[in-house]
């Protein structure tokens, strides 16, 4: 059984705690102003809901163990919140309750070169990552395009441009150190360990990638770092259609060719890209494509490689005579897609869909969900990770709109079903948050579905944390 | 509370059991033949336990859920057996018991060649799976050295010779359906899903790889398979130390050049793998080493870059002309290093050891445990895939020796403490079994074998999948 949380009752719980939440994070730990509480209320997602009773900002683990297992034995429900750049809902306080920000918690990133592996903070950004381990030649590859909270990243288990290479965060993640629910801290892997595989009990690290917080919080991520490629090259090639495009894609994977990024815009995301990032590319289906190699002649021939399967699928044009400069301007554009299709109509938020699917049914369900866009007069951009199979639409909506709001729920609902129908998932990297959950039993099952159930009420048996998220109702 | 079995309960529970388990499984699924049951008994280890009570073979998914449920609801411990090549006691039935055996769970392995996956039953070992797809071009990489069964490799979380290039079983299964405790049959990812990634819900593909049959039995996995390279080379270079040997591997990964194997024999490994395969190495601690890549010139400049690092370290040798058919001898020979360690004694059975360091440790604790031996006397050889810091020392011991027997169990204390001194893990590949539950409390730390015991409980809390193995008592 769910238990069923009453907000006033959560509201005189947090009443009485005050005094005892500053006792363990200080007066400036325990933030009630309004201000400050509004800040914490949304993500970069459409959802609404109202700012959380109080947003409490601790320092270090211990005193995020000490917080929640206080909560714990009040039933005071707890929603852990990083850099708030999720897209689907995941850190926002929809109960009410208490918000744990993690951006506190503070402490440089220490990197252990010989064995490229990094443990950061939650206070550590993916750029500051970057930026810290910059001297040793090293870089941390997952790029949601967001600067998140690497921590964060590993809760919604994220990925982004160059997965397809360098895999997703559950791929590039070590060792983690969790709070549980009732304030036991755990080291997934043992306490400062970091061997590059082991077979030593349940592997509790990838539980707690992509449990978006309803499991733990995450209080320290050590992650894969890589050797920063010698070598790069870029390339951009336009086809008449999103076919076309994402049929290269998949035989380029068949090729086995080890491109480092492989990402599709459509006509209307190039349109939106060359408007707000000033650029003056063909506005028509576009693969942006990178190339990573320890030499010159193997960055070429991959260019080769690629050139001339993109030319089999009828490309309007190849251009790999791409600069330093150029390269950094066409992915600080591919990474502002998602600002730029949102400036395309005044005022509007944005709601993006996450679909992934199998590389074989790539082409069609992008051809089909273009063509569902254009038929129901949606106005809407595709751009995605498609080396992985995953793509998103983008959709520029008028908050206030209603009958909008439907409509885009509607073509939504059609592409996570087209997406499940041909054996994908609703959800690549975003999270499950609080949009997809009704998808989750048609996606996994009611069996798995029940199991996750069992899990969340062995860890978390009063249900505290973040509860109404990821798991669907029983 | 764990629950304590008493194994006159158990036998006697069965003995009333037998005509369900052939109402479920056919009288040819249920054997009780004293022949048959010593089959089961053991693992290629050199753990020692009575024979199962009786061995269910069933056929396919139903009679494992139905056989699942029934023992659940009586109170009998069972073991999943696959193709008995672990090498930790994992799959022997130390409480008598029910041996669950998986192999006549048949069905013709399932390609997705577009999608790079291919689903198999448990029938299905490695070797069978790469016969099945040859026609393909593609290849499925995980690599232990036996011919086990591919979900038997996912229950053991197990890897091999080319993990350092292709990944461990962790990396490479996508999907499982797996038959839990109570009969439940789920798919963790959802049935006959495989998108390149997801964030939809909690990680169970993952919790199950490595879990030993202690959380439930799969019935199926669908695995990543990789292009087969089109072009490929080998070298062989040794050194005067295994610490120099070591110290060239470590360089090697810090100028990130993408070797498929490299791994490591030292100088008495190398003197029996001569004997046994009829190979006249040099008898040094050897590298042998293989290069994968899309062209010869790639192969050739992974070659050349190697052979530099072999000669700053003073390589004694290094032979890159190795042919394909020198290269096949020479990766059989590396297969059967385990069973030519073991004929250096006649009438002796093979002790594993199993740890995996960071790479920095590498060298040190390598040569560290190469003096211990020679220190104390004791026969062993090492031998290891030493890209992933995982190394073996394989002793040839005597059964009945039970002097020799504690001389070495301490030995492989020692080793343990070493690795776990320097970040490391008690188990690279072999998994815990029943050999390495001592370590797991000092690896984890309290708090995280805690929270196995509460998954554990969640997901069989009648503690009747393999009883006694991999958890630590609380």
């Amino acid at each position: 059984m769910r238990r069923v949380f009453s907000t006033q009752a959560i509201q005189n719980a947090i009443e009485k705690s005050l005094p005892d939440f500053q006792k363990i994070a200080g007066s400036s730990g325990v933030r009630t102003q309004e201000s400050v509480r509004r800040q914490f209320a949304r993500d970069e997602s459409h959802f609404v809901a109202p700012p959380p009773a109080v947003v409490l900002e601790p320092t270090n683990v211990e005193q995020v163990s000490q917080l929640l297992k206080l909560c714990n034995d009040r039933n005071i429900p707890v929603v852990p919140f990083g850099t708030g750049t999720g897209l689907e809902g995941g850190s926002m306080s929809i109960l009410g309750g208490v918000c744990l920000s993690t951006q506190q918690v503070v402490g440089e990133p220490t990197l252990r070169e010989q064995d490229f592996v990094c443990s950061v903070k939650p206070s550590t950004t993916r750029i500051a990552l970057n930026d810290s381990i910059k001297h040793s030649g090293l870089f941390f590859p997952v790029d949601p395009g967001a600067d998140a909270s690497v921590c964060g990243m590993v809760a919604t288990s994220a990925s982004g441009t160059n997965a397809i290479r360098y895999g997703t965060m559950k791929e590039n993640v070590v060792n983690l150190e969790v709070v549980l629910a009732d304030g036991t801290v755990i080291d997934t892997k043992g306490k400062g360990r970091c061997p590059r595989k082991s077979s030593a009990g349940f592997n509790f690290t990838e539980l707690f990638v992509g449990s978006e917080g309803t499991l733990g919080v995450i209080t320290q991520a050590t992650v894969k770092v890589h050797p920063r490629p010698q070598f790069l090259s870029a390339a951009v090639s336009s086809f008449s259609s999103v076919h076309q495009a994402a049929s290269t894609v998949v035989e380029a994977l068949q090729w086995s060719i080890p491109v480092a990024r492989i990402e599709l815009l459509d006509d209307v995301q190039i349109k939106a890209c060359n408007a707000y990032s000033g650029l003056t590319l063909r506005e028509a289906p576009t693969l942006f494509i990178e190339f990573h190699g320890s030499s010159e002649k193997e960055v070429a021939d991959q260019t080769t490689a690629v050139e001339e399967i993109c030319k089999s699928h009828e490309a309007l044009d190849f251009d790999s005579g791409a600069s330093p400069d150029k390269m950094a301007i066409l992915w600080k554009a591919r990474h502002n897609a998602y600002y730029a299709a949102l400036s395309m109509r005044t005022g509007a938020r944005g709601f993006t869909t996450d679909v992934c699917v199998p590389i074989s049914k790539l082409a069609d369900v992008i051809s089909e969900t273009r063509a569902d866009l254009d038929e129901h007069g949606i106005h809407g951009t595709v751009v995605g990770h498609v080396g992985d199979g995953n793509f998103h639409v983008i959709l520029p909506t008028i908050e206030e709109d209603k009958s909008e709001h439907r409509k885009i729920q509607s073509f939504s609902d059609r592409l996570v079903r087209r997406a499940l129908a041909a054996d994908g998932t609703c959800t690549g990297e975003h999270g499950i948050g609080l949009g997809k959950r009704k998808y989750l039993r048609e996606e996994l099952g009611e069996n798995t579905v029940r199991l996750m159930h069992t899990v969340k009420k062995a860890l978390d048996p009063r249900n505290i944390m973040n509860p109404g998220k990821v798991l669907p109702e029983l």
